[in-house]
């Protein structure tokens, strides 16, 4: 059954405990946090326990899509649809209040369950591989070579419907009590962000061959997947 | 038994299955990642599901530090004594290689396997609020005001030991097929940075009191814990 409204339905394992003015179900927040994240932690259990892998992804509209070696471990597991636990995390800031108590981050973070699911119709797979590349930089698609038949059939496709997905965003500055605000203490958020540094060309690049606008351009924070 | 060694032991669990040549068990790699990122994602398995919680944290010698509110859900259950699976997670750069296929990221990151330990001991209590607090930004504990003995009833603290861990670090260039290298098509690495933009005062601060130096040279790839 398709989920058409603006929100993810609340579950009892998406239903938030503690700080519940950070939490939403609203699905646009929980795209703009997937689409600007470049790295997933996926959790899953084997023989009772808790394992865990970080890996790329990416979003095609209600699923999110991971890929990896058809010889691989962890993703022969995925293939059998196993239940899954997905986060993701954006750091903005540190929150340096008056008292250690009240020190924090702002950040943006979303948390998936969910079944995986083997993606096996080829034309799936193949705009997944689009946008995979996508993700990481938008453009790159149309400029590099494309997957052929022999890397297609080494790469498992593997997708995770969004269907029980919640954020929880910490926005905003310090909140240090009454009694600490005339304390001689700098108070206040220390911004951090994920910024390209210079492109370093491969070695082997022929000199002829200049650096694409969209690479120059490139700025995680605004990306559009 | 202490593993006085300069590595950890191999288990079952921390044995790579895929890109050996980028995995170690060497202490100080494993300590350097852990000391320089600032969110880790916690994992653990309730009623056979997995489940994940991303959480700020400490390093003291051989322990993972995490601390909540006493009357957290999560933290709760950590208390009872559980398995977790850790994972930390620094992203590095793009690899943007002639062919979409090699594409990749450079990244460092560290998962470890353990069992929670409710910390009960006020000293080590108390040494890893300092800890927490020195992780954020170095320098704070001794200029925020320190918690008292209230907020110190509402904090738990929990260790795991660092016994059973593994890293996998991914560095260098683009790795491109023999027959892509003529391609006319940019190749290289895009590095990424957490960098810390300018600090924001909270709207109440007193104008007397100027940014301390150890914000204004906060940098967190050299960061000291």
């Amino acid at each position: 059954m398709e989920n058409t409204s603006q929100t993810f339905e609340q579950t009892e394992r998406t239903t938030l405990t503690r700080s519940l003015k950070r939490g939403t179900y609203d699905k646009q927040t929980i795209y703009d946090i997937l689409d600007e994240s470049l790295v997933c932690h996926v959790s899953y259990v084997q023989n009772g326990q808790p394992f865990m892998i970080p890996i790329s992804y990416g979003r095609m509209d209600d699923k999110l899509y991971i890929h990896g070696s058809v010889g691989s471990h962890f993703f022969r597991e995925l293939a059998k649809g196993i239940d899954v636990c997905i986060c993701i995390t954006l750091l903005d800031g540190l929150i340096l209040a008056r008292s250690t108590f009240h020190h924090s981050v702002n950040y943006r973070s979303v948390v998936i369950f969910g079944k995986t699911e083997l993606v096996t119709d080829e034309e799936e797979r193949w705009k997944a591989l689009e946008c995979f590349t996508e993700h990481i930089i938008p453009g790159r698609w149309n400029d590099a070579r494309q997957p052929n038949a022999s890397e297609m059939k080494k790469t498992m496709v593997i997708s995770i419907p969004l269907e029980e997905a919640s954020a929880k965003v910490r926005t905003g500055g310090v909140n240090d009590d009454e009694e600490d605000m005339d304390l001689n203490v700098w108070a206040g958020v220390l911004p951090l962000k994920l910024v390209p540094q210079l492109p370093e060309p491969d070695a082997a690049l022929d000199s002829s061959i200049v650096l694409p606008d969209y690479i120059k351009n490139y700025n995680n924070s605004v990306k559009i997947v």
